[in-house]
């Protein structure tokens, strides 16, 4: 079992940048130092009620001292010249040795498609087609394609990427739609947080179909069923949800509400329900003995071999989740 | 008089990323310790001949390990997203605590332009809208633009740059109309490493009668007035121009020549003639006595406040070049 972590997601407003970013180094460092396998940030962009910082400057940044970890780069696709992303993630596969994963995001926020001037209806194709041009960028010494979008009249990029063939694609989905998009084009399905687990059983069913037999999965560095869990760990159950609770609900209520997220769902499930009612089945918050056996449990019914924790929580209760998984968890699955 | 340097250009095809990348991180340390302000990188894309990397992921790894000089990013910005290039810029500004300056360059190969998608003939009137939205998603807190190729409705980007009112934009200009344009538009005008200083000489005039009454020169860093110079120094000035001369010819000759960068100039100076005539007044090939001499020429024709070096050769010699100048032609300056 492999443990991966959010290195950053949003950050107060009322901290200077560079505070922010002093946190998120802070992290990084104590991922390292407790066993950790890889580190990993989300995009967006223009967001209002937080600061949020960019990934691909700042997981090169903190790959100065992320050592063995891998660094998995967000990117919402469709917004992006696939290029330069192409080109960019190369020079970050250069610089760690070999160590750059991409999780290639579709979007959903209205004002970041009308900001940068990309119909929301073409996100589909555009991310489809940029993802294909960067496989191909990435693996082949000259490329010529002509698509809806994107035109190539033999060129090459170098260096290429350190990762043979080519590193890892990951894609999130929380729906039929983009679970069936991910077997069928990624190479591994993050599964998303949003999602209760009963919920996950099911897309991990038709997930299953339709990569169908030519499909296998892709276990270049380990990790071929991840999945992402909201996590508050305490040494009790009771004080990780009294202490999560302030952060979790401001945040999904605060943010989510703003991005219409939950809409992309297939349930119903609606995210400014009553906090008891929010997290069941949906956050990991947990004492060390039950996060073990909620982990053996995620295992079990959902084929998982690696539990990917967005931490929640002020920097300090970050830590102390992130030492009592390393003391007391961890252990349990190696 | 400050001193900066080129952090990368390009590098050998024939070595491993990883390799050439370390060349990166040992020149990085080396500007450190001896002295310098700054160090910059270019930017291309779909580079041939050579290894490139990109300078956003590779100055945010090297800020890790340059305390205190600063960071000068190259975006061909008719090529990118002014929305993207804000954010992350903003982002390095904060993880380098104010660090950040942009060099807005134009861009001028074809293969660039068509493998974007971006009509050459549209590069000056998308750069010039580019720099506005991004001066404006820096310093506004509500951003509504209404531009030929962007639009932006009401939308707030955090964190905001550290350096107040904003980081510095420096642009690079070879010839009279971007003389003009930098003049107009840019905070610092980086004199380019292409021209001869003869050739400057008439090019500073110009730019002193278009920046006109209005306009300030950009202090915030202390540098208003840059010069670029192809540098090697050596012992002697026999031994800079011929262990100089197969790097600089070869890449002359190959590189710029797949470019068409000397078609840009006002003069007809190309680039393919003799060595013993390109480098004259074009190149600073010196033992360091001359190099000292030639800095106090350029300060008195150009009236400079910066030597920007692009030193060449194998990192070794690039090594020997840099403490040549870190002990007898810096302490002249300071």
């Amino acid at each position: 079992m492999k443990f991966t972590l959010t290195l950053f997601g949003t950050h107060p407003l009322s901290k200077p940048s560079p505070e922010n970013f002093g946190a998120i180094e802070t992290l990084a460092k104590a991922a390292r130092d407790n066993g950790f396998d890889m580190v990993w940030a989300g995009q967006h962009y223009l967001v209002t009620h937080f600061q949020k910082f960019q990934p691909i400057p700042a997981l090169s940044r903190v790959s100065a001292y992320t050592g063995n970890m891998y660094l998995n780069i967000t990117d919402l696709i469709p917004l992006n010249h696939p290029v330069r992303l192409a080109e960019e993630l190369a020079s970050m596969d250069a610089m760690t040795g070999g160590r750059m994963v991409l999780t290639a995001a579709l979007g959903y926020a209205d004002h970041e498609f009308a900001s940068f001037g990309v119909p929301k209806s073409e996100r589909l194709a555009r991310f489809l087609e940029a993802v294909e041009v960067i496989k191909r960028l990435w693996t082949e010494d000259t490329v010529t394609f002509k698509g809806r979008f994107f035109t190539l009249d033999g060129v090459t990029m170098n260096p290429k990427p350190v990762q043979k063939p080519r590193p890892p694609i990951w894609m999130t989905a929380d729906n039929s739609k983009g679970v069936i998009r991910t077997a069928r084009h990624g190479d591994v399905w993050l599964m998303s947080s949003h999602n209760r687990i009963a919920e996950l059983k099911e897309l991990v069913a038709l997930y299953e179909e339709h990569r169908g037999a030519g499909r296998q999965d892709f276990h270049d560095i380990g990790i071929s069923r991840p999945l992402m869990r909201v996590t508050f760990i305490a040494p009790t159950l009771k004080e990780a949800i009294d202490e999560a609770r302030p952060h979790i609900e401001k945040f999904w209520r605060d943010y989510y509400g703003t991005m219409n997220q939950a809409s992309e769902m297939n349930s119903t499930d609606d995210f400014s329900q009553p906090f008891e009612k929010l997290w069941q089945d949906r956050f990991l918050l947990a004492d060390p003995s039950r996060c073990v056996e909620e982990i053996a449990r995620y295992r079990e019914e959902l084929g998982i071999d690696c539990l990917h924790f967005n931490l929640s929580g002020a920097l300090e209760q970050q830590l102390r989740s992130i030492k009592l998984l390393s003391t007391k968890v961890f252990p349990r699955f190696r």
